[in-house]
């Protein structure tokens, strides 16, 4: 597989850091693959822009810290003014259309999705948004399968919860499907 | 400051991730530092020790990796006996007294800790013993105050677990702070 550089954004408390851990134990606990997450917090920690990245590689890697993403997904228009010219050229990016006007020009893939629209109309808890947005990145991507990320909530969330967030999945994998077509 | 590199280790769902969160959050929104957290997932992740990592920094920190941490907890034998030899020589070694027997030779401050047995005594939840964990670093090294660690967990925390994770904080700064004497 061609290692993949994910960079998720948004702002705080949206829940971009806990996508980023069950994105790397999916690959990693049930697709055999290597995988390094992390987050940095400098000074703009503390304004509204939060990040957290993941490598995904089936060999090691040696340098964990993401520079330009090949994958970027910007829920807020913040997290989208700040992070979008990071880019890798030829990239994916895949942003919220309720949450983020994209303007500047930017080389890559360009998928805009109603991620926190259909959550909210069809969960009405936007608590859930950050596993649409894994649903929405492997529906685009097929980094790893859905069933690999429902073993990880299984393990993570409380079972009267499971039903919630596997059906922000499926949101996401349908916003995603639906988009390609 | 000096940079001080942390490494939590234990086994998956004791929340040495989780926990390296927290600490990265305190540093940097309550005490404005600057802070990286990661972890990194290979083949071992499979295995039983899990393992996360801090630097927290008054300064940029360029490389996000922990080769060598000058801090170390281990809360199991197996993380014990897995990253003990790559202790930073002259750092600080605290682990759990129940779960792990020290042997070998560290060059390192060596601090057994009955935390787990604490936590089960006085909480009888072992859900919170990486709270107390955070606790008894704090209570060794005084790296971030007990008040902003608090904050973090006012924040992430449903009001009705908050006593509970208070408590465990303290008993890990009382543990630290008694052996100390």
């Amino acid at each position: 597989m061609e290692r993949c550089r994910l960079v998720f954004s948004g702002s705080g408390g949206q829940g971009v850091i806990t996508a980023a851990i069950i994105l790397a134990e999916a690959a990693v606990l049930y697709e055999g693959l290597i995988a390094v997450q992390s987050q940095a917090y400098g000074p703009e920690a503390r304004g509204g822009a939060t990040r957290s990245e993941v490598i995904i590689s089936d060999t090691d890697i040696f340098f964990p810290k993401v520079n330009q993403p090949n994958v970027l997904i910007c829920l807020t228009q913040e997290a989208y003014n700040k992070y979008s010219p990071s880019i890798r050229p030829g990239g994916l990016l895949i942003t919220d259309t309720r949450s983020v006007q994209t303007g500047k020009k930017v080389d890559a893939v360009q998928r805009g999705l109603p991620m926190h629209q259909a959550v909210m109309e069809e969960i009405g808890k936007s608590i859930v948004l950050n596993i649409c947005m894994l649903g929405a990145l492997i529906g685009v991507t097929n980094l790893v399968k859905s069933e690999s990320i429902i073993q990880v909530l299984e393990a993570r969330i409380p079972p009267g919860f499971l039903e919630m967030n596997r059906k922000a999945l499926d949101i996401g994998i349908r916003l995603a499907t639906e988009t390609n077509r």
